[in-house]
């Protein structure tokens, strides 16, 4: 049978593990797509650049015009990153009839509607699994798993830097700093880990969960993203203290075509699923009307993760060109969305105030919740053990963000209030 | 655009809520099939009977032959359950050129390798998410999800009146009859239990995931299979002390080639995420070569999660439909396996001996074990609290199941031993 010719455009970690899995399953991928598959070029930065697999120099290019260029070439693999030049040459790649498979989760989120709008003009196919949860096939499951079902959360542990910083520093009473610091020589952190710790990685992931499992035109800009630079090691003691686990979780939800999203610092009760997913693993917690509870769970990066999703979208291309229908299995964003207020917005919340020790101090605190509509589940006045100051750490019921803002702008003006530590927000 | 119509073979529990889906969500499925799907015809046993939902009275009939034999239909749903009619009207539907959608476990797991035959010689799709694990889209995870992986373990907490018993038994310390008959006063478990108890509906779930997950021919017979009801408090608080717990795990394996597959009570370790896996829910834990470990969790059972994976699989069928290319997306078991004998299955155990208390016995049993080279991790003597004979607990290292029965053979010898009271497999 004649053979499938792929294109790669990047050779690093993903990449790599592409060629490898290529070459090493070379035997059940033809029995699964009843043709050889062949790596036919890739481009690299710099041909002579030493590597840890072998390839043929000859399939080396550093003109990646050659590699799109290619009449041989049915499928194109991005695997090289960044936005601009990623995007020019997936462009011209389907403007030329070629399929892709990426793995660009910043691409997709940013560009993926004029992606998959010329994707659909050209008959061809753009996939990428392998741009959210790595090894986890989250955006099949969504997009095919259930088809039948509402989506109306998505609760997501997208980001495995943060999530091993995270369940370092509650494992080990350790700061962020000293964590972050092991996982930069470890290598689960990069140089400049900005991107990951801040959140914005996470929020390109949520927005293509939430595109997918909403059916919505959703937007990188309309994710609010907190990072998880300023959680401290006493809010994950009071966190533990009080049976939750900190995650930075991303949070999509869908009420009535009214749509949220977020993602940041939360504490997640102990017994939920989620609480228990730990170190570099992902995972992604689903709400559907019909079918409930559900959650997908696995390493969310890595060479060889990322490259069985990024070959089995490959696999899916190939069945498609068999059958004459690339281009016509992708999802469609039918739904407007409109963003929910911070009136629209509910959800439960903890606070860590440090106040003055003195009689009435509870009242007037309480008061203000009273005040601004938001009633609450605990309050805890403990021993102070960490400052002179005393500690009112307060778990409230669901409240409207809008009404929470209320009271903290209101806790800024109280004479009482020496400092707001801490505010996250609560799930599970 | 013309609507496709559906023949509906049963209307109990998940029947009822594939009518609820598909009406419900008729918008939602109509943008993503681009036509109306119907409900045509529902075989039901008394058409007088009362529901819980309103349907037309003129779609209901007595007679199979009326749906299967319609011209109007396209696409049949069997979720009438049960082996002989089920498979005869399967069969007779596909001959006819229509597509199958069933939730019928013991049907595929048995007949499967005759149904698919037939549906690849008329072209047709037969698909069974709903078969295994309800809501959780497990199978198309396996078939596309991890296409370019090699998937060499899976391990599945697949049946939930078991995982209901099991995580009652843990979390109250109560017996395995009384909870038993709580389940059954709750619904949760049938007033023959003894599919569910005794292993065999988690067996054929384990014969349908294997045979996916491996590209095998893997038959029901092939499956060891070992039930709950032998469960003791005793055993379980045992479990708990040492840092496990309890579940009815089905384990399947391939390795070169060589596979076995098991359903039998098994101590997994309490910081393995199946561990956690509590109630009624399902989870199945995959281990891939290149993916590394990944879980898939959710209800395995119930009106609406195993009617949502009914209902995808229709939207399945019918985008193949309007692409013309039914009967050519399904998988291919083209692996020849071989069953692994007692010698080439490897596993941990926990044995719970009650000995007699003298000098020299630790040292008699202990040789016995290495006289089978089954080399141990841990020996828990301890100040007896159950009953006046000396408790000994040992977990093993991996060993093979053949030695194990060597030991165990040779304890029924050993004077020194009263009795093997309890031998379980050991995850995680």
């Amino acid at each position: 049978m004649k053979p499938v010719k792929i294109g790669l455009l990047g050779l690093g970690t993903v990449g790599t593990g592409v060629v490898r899995i290529i070459e090493g399953h070379q035997e059940d991928l033809q029995r699964q797509v009843g043709c050889p598959v062949l790596i036919e070029r890739i481009l690299v930065q710099h041909v002579d650049k030493e590597r840890t697999i072998h390839i043929d120099s000859n399939k080396l290019t550093e003109d990646p015009w050659s590699v799109i260029n290619s009449p041989e070439i049915d499928v194109i693999i991005e695997v090289m990153g960044g936005i601009g030049l990623a995007k020019e040459y997936i462009l011209a790649a389907l403007e030329r009839g070629k399929h892709i498979v990426t793995a660009n989760k910043d691409l997709m989120a940013q560009h993926g509607q004029e992606i998959l709008q010329k994707a659909s003009e050209k008959g061809c196919d753009v996939f990428y699994e392998a741009s959210v949860a790595g090894g986890v096939p989250i955006l099949r499951t969504l997009v095919e798993g259930f088809s039948s079902d509402r989506i109306y959360k998505m609760m997501g542990i997208v980001n495995g830097t943060t999530n091993y910083i995270l369940t370092k520093m509650s494992q080990e009473g350790a700061s962020y700093n000293d964590v972050l610091k092991e996982a930069k020589d470890l290598g689960y952190a990069e140089s400049d880990p900005t991107s990951d710790v801040e959140g914005y990685d996470a929020a390109y992931k949520m927005t293509i969960l939430a595109t997918l499992g909403f059916h919505a035109k959703i937007k990188y800009e309309d994710v609010k993203v907190k990072g998880i630079s300023k959680v401290s090691k006493e809010d994950i003691a009071y966190a533990k203290k009080l049976g939750y686990e900190m995650k930075l979780l991303g949070i999509a939800e869908n009420q009535d075509g009214y749509v949220s999203i977020s993602v940041e610092p939360t504490m997640v009760k102990q017994d939920h699923p989620l609480a228990a997913v730990n170190g570099v693993f992902n995972a992604i917690y689903v709400y559907g009307e019909a079918v409930g509870e559900t959650m997908f769970y696995g390493r969310g990066a890595g060479e060889m993760p990322t490259a069985t999703s990024v070959v089995a979208d490959i696999v899916a291309v190939i069945k498609n060109l068999k059958l004459g229908v690339n281009g016509q299995r992708g999802s469609n964003s039918y739904l407007e969305k409109k963003i929910k207020t911070a009136e629209q917005i509910e959800a439960k919340y903890f606070v860590l105030l440090y106040v003055e020790d003195k009689a009435g101090v509870l009242a007037r605190i309480t008061q203000v919740f009273a005040q601004f509509e938001v009633s609450l589940e605990s309050v805890i006045q403990q021993p102070n053990t960490i400052n002179p100051k005393a500690e009112l750490v307060i778990i409230t019921h669901n409240a409207s963000k809008a009404n929470m803002e209320k009271v903290l702008e209101a806790f800024n003006k109280l004479d009482v209030v020496e400092e707001v530590q801490s505010v996250y927000r609560v799930e599970g």
